[in-house]
């Protein structure tokens, strides 16, 4: 148990755990449990697919209280469209986590994500509680990482120690998402912690803010989950007055929880299904927001631009294509755009300007298509807006195709 | 020359030509010309991209003169985003071909598709334009068809011969496309040709309605061509006179134009890049067209749906999940999903009801998803507007994870 602290329970006063419940196949955690030693002020940002799984629905009745002291997740099973049973079957892992726990069963946020449509194997992970809670201790940051895991290939947790005036406040995350990846107000699943002392609608704008600049800002698929949520707990153990809601040590707070959810919103398009790179797509220039979110949102999902990337085959033509059909108003005389590094000091090129693909040096274009981190640069000059999305390639098949079409 | 009459020469006092002017890799046919023996009507629906290319510029211009004698369309290089010289380079193609076929310059179309970015290479083309020109023949149709196929893997063509009255009429067709395939207000590249008899505006009429309800129903990957481009000449050979823009005569006609282009379509659809399955996405009792519209694109643009057709995997609530995130307003209570075969008699499957995905007997889901054609029909309940969407399965690679996921 004397594992180092990471993720959720890097803050003061939170526990966690993770242990294998036979919900996914043999020899795979399936369930984690993330736990404040006291009430912590708690919110969510959760999915706008239309059709929510059953915890989802759970979750946004009990974010009404606001408060909360845990959050038991499995994946293996989104328990969704699974009608009035489903239901049930959420209220009842709660109730039975609740009373392992000691704490009201509507201070248990439950969290499902893995095949929609089928009935969680409740006697399994009923059977499975008491262990799970009983193995919560504070090095359990990296169990409950593991736990959530569906098709990523690499766990995701992020943390940040950041001292605000005279305390010193710590907020940790974990995050799970590879596939179904198009977060809409709130990526697949999040969970953030901090010992920070916040009211409930500070910490609710302080998420809002993160999640609109971090999670819904990746695109794997396109496809958006029926189980989406982001949740933040805030246990005040760090001690100190509230959080104010505006102010600069809001704005520390703030800007400390965007890049955590910035870290593991990376972490997730770089794990995109199959994926090798991790491709950032950054607007300017746009007349509104929403044009920039547009422009932006086509081309990070574009297969034939993402495809370009898997090859490392420069066909700048496809940017192009992909930025004309967004529904933003382009002047192709204004627009200038660039393909570039993510490294610092890698280099870029300009590869479209005054209508016109630019004539580029292909090796050139070869290698920065090959860099672990591809970024285009799209500066549309109609506005002051800008955007930045980040996405993966994709990979074969599809690909064998497309990835070399130019050549 | 006694080749079989197909596609766009069916009718009568059309000629058509297809050879090789080396803009594609050797050995394939790159250049293809349709000429009208008389002036022929020519109306057209063009790409929505904001990034246009040459040839569509000059269509648009060219397209206000009403009549036409020729097209020419090169594959290989899309000639798009290549300046005001991209635009020399049509206007010099036109005005060659119009020499040698001694009408107008403004009488001849030009059409490009293939790589964006890149100059056409104009010697090579003029070069072999009187050889095209001197091989026009009424058995061409087939190898216009060759000869503007770029990843297409097999050439598409279609015709009907329709009795409109005491008159004999037909309809001749020929398109080409397989990826960057999600048109709007026109496909990838269509000419049709007809020798029935009709005005500019009822011919556009025809036209938009047709095109409204074949080509801009097929998605292949979500990107939209710079490039698009569906034209109809109507030469009027077929005698009679014109044909009004209303009554039982037009409504046969246009009937016969939206099959010929359904047929074309859903060839697309079905040879899109890496395709084995063409999926037929049917929505019904949406509120508004705009909603049926939305929850069709949705779906049929969905990787995950794409993936469980080529993994013949029965994952019923990626369906829901897709259908869940577009802007409709669904009422899952409402909805209720199918899963059907494409053939007559190929039975079908309920597969989502009252917000619940159904458990299915997965035998059967499993032989549904591996029909040559499958088709989804979704019902909203919410209203009486209804529409239907055209694509292909996705394989391999990204594919690999997903088709086997839920297993």
């Amino acid at each position: 148990m004397a594992r180092r602290r990471s993720g959720v329970t890097v803050p003061e006063g939170f526990l966690a755990a993770g242990v294998e419940a036979g919900v996914k196949r043999f020899g795979r955690k399936d369930i984690g449990l993330i736990f404040s030693t006291v009430p912590a002020v708690t919110v969510g940002v959760l999915t706008t697919n239309r059709i929510v799984a059953a915890p989802v629905v759970l979750m946004r009745e009990q974010l009404r209280g606001g408060t909360a002291r845990a959050i038991i997740a499995n994946s293996g099973n989104a328990n969704c469209c699974t009608g009035a049973m489903g239901l049930l079957d959420a209220r009842e892992t709660a109730r039975e986590v609740a009373k392992l726990l000691r704490v009201p069963g509507r201070q248990v946020l439950v969290a499902s994500t893995g095949v929609i449509g089928r009935r969680l194997p409740m006697p399994r992970i009923l059977r499975a509680l008491p262990m799970l809670v009983g193995s919560l201790h504070r090095g359990g940051g990296a169990d409950v990482a593991r736990a959530i895991m569906t098709t990523d290939t690499v766990p995701k947790e992020a943390s940040a120690v950041v001292r605000l005036g005279r305390r010193t406040i710590r907020i940790g995350a974990v995050a799970k998402g590879s596939g179904m990846v198009q977060p809409h107000m709130a990526t697949m699943l999040a969970f953030i912690t901090t010992d920070a002392s916040l009211t409930r609608q500070v910490a609710q704008r302080a998420l809002c803010l993160a999640a609109d600049r971090t999670f819904n800002r990746i695109t794997v698929d396109g496809d958006t989950s029926t189980n989406d949520a982001a949740v933040l707990m805030a246990n005040g153990l760090a001690g100190g007055a509230k959080i104010g809601s505006s102010g600069s040590v809001f704005e520390q707070f703030a800007q400390a929880l965007e890049t955590v959810c910035r870290q593991l919103a990376q972490m997730i398009a770089r794990d995109g299904e199959g994926a090798t790179r991790l491709i950032e797509v950054a607007v300017e220039g746009a007349r509104t927001p929403q044009e920039a979110d547009g422009v932006a949102r086509r081309v990070a999902n574009s297969p034939l631009v993402k495809t370009m990337v898997t090859g490392g085959d420069p066909n700048w033509g496809r940017l192009a294509a992909a930025v004309g059909s967004s529904n933003a108003q382009i002047d192709p005389e204004r627009l200038v755009m660039r393909c570039e590094s993510g490294r610092r000091g890698g280099g870029g090129l300009a590869v479209f300007r005054r209508g016109m693909v630019l004539p580029t040096d292909r090796a050139t274009g070869r290698r920065l298509l090959q860099e672990p981190v591809v970024r285009f640069r799209i500066q549309l000059g109609a506005g002051r807006h800008e955007t930045v999305m980040w996405t993966c390639d994709l990979t074969e098949g599809y690909i064998r195709i497309n990835a070399k079409y130019s050549t």
